[in-house]
């Protein structure tokens, strides 16, 4: 990340304003404004995409609608903070601004979490030896499938999100973990009203999910049906 | 479930077929012979629908394409096995026969642990105090509304499930979380090559899901981008 900043550097003009796109923000800030002494580093992070990575996975409409996070370090430059914010605004985007450190833990959760555990199971369903991997593709309509889209992601990318925003990632497994052991617990204790009180409580956060107009309110997210 | 089953006991035709369409296998079977001893019970499970339960939630096509699995018990009439397996191919299934025990470890690992950890990270989500809920909602497009389809699920349904598969849920969730162990321990040492390992190993998962035509093969489930 640093190499990449410093090969650029001698050809940047004095103040040029540097911004990024990655999902970590608060390692890409420091690497960048090390590596960019003389240049103005305002990090971002668009909130959108697919699980395709590269200039052929983009199209016209992909931020439109979308949070862009933009994380202004301290004492940025108001003017060269409007000039990017203006950016983002005219692609389609939704600005927010937000302290670097806030953002890792907040894309932690919404972000980097789900796709550890997306990875995680696609793993361990092809690792068994009692279930075949063409029964686990056979049956992934029961729920499994949704998770193969994640697990599709760049691994590269992936990777780096994972290296580079260690902290906040392993704060959120912790809490996932914690939460999953409770909800064996009742599995193995036969406790069906805890089971049934946190299905219920999640219901919630879909609905607001397609009120605000972050997803697809159709049914299996519109997936076509039939052969 | 003996309970509904030992109501209609009286009011079938000595042979008749019995069957079901629930997500656990085992259980079922036990408690439909036992209290149907005059009837032909046959359980199957179409892996097949939406979010979304009961009537209202069907339409036409919801069958065609998908698995349904039959679990016949040892000693059946074959004739019965033959019509219940036309009664699923006439709308639309194709049919497969397997044990239910296995049908049971089978479905745990495709469907049952990814509900189990979908409706774990969106409460994980919804609890926390340093992030709002407003926020978790806004970044959700980062991965997390994907989980948050699946949570939206009947709470009575999937807290039977649980109650009703809990040796194959266990054992499958056992291997989840020593998968997810090992790579927070990744993570925590900064051990990348573990990390983009399983990444790019999971991607040809879900190209064989797609290939079989059991999933939308568009990027992001095909969903509408653009405000």
């Amino acid at each position: 990340m640093g190499d990449a900043a410093r090969a650029i550097a001698s050809g940047l003009a004095p103040h040029a304003i540097v911004s990024d796109v990655g999902s970590s923000k608060e390692a890409v800030a420091t690497a960048l404004a090390e590596a960019l002494p003389g240049a103005t580093v305002i990090p971002a992070h668009p909130v959108a995409g697919t699980e395709q990575s590269g200039p052929e996975a983009g199209f016209a409409t992909l931020f439109a609608g979308r949070w862009c996070i933009i994380t202004p370090p301290d004492g940025v430059d108001p003017a060269a903070l409007n000039a990017l914010s203006d950016f983002w605004t005219a692609l389609g985007s939704k600005v927010e601004l937000m302290d670097a450190a806030h953002h890792d833990l907040v894309l932690a959760v919404t972000s980097h979490i789900p796709h550890l555990i997306a990875y995680t199971i696609v793993g361990t369903a092809s690792d068994l030896e009692d279930v075949t991997q063409s029964e686990v593709i056979k049956y992934s309509a029961g729920g499994f499938r949704d998770f193969t889209r994640i697990a599709a992601s760049d691994p590269v990318m992936w990777r780096d999100v994972f290296l580079t925003n260690k902290g906040a990632v392993l704060e959120m497994l912790g809490r996932f973990s914690e939460d999953l052991t409770a909800l064996q617990r009742a599995i193995r204790s036969g406790d069906g009203d805890t089971l049934f009180d946190l299905f219920t409580r999640t219901r919630a956060i879909r609905r607001a999910v397609i009120e605000q107009g972050q997803d697809d309110e159709r049914p299996d997210f519109g997936r076509e049906h039939g052969a």
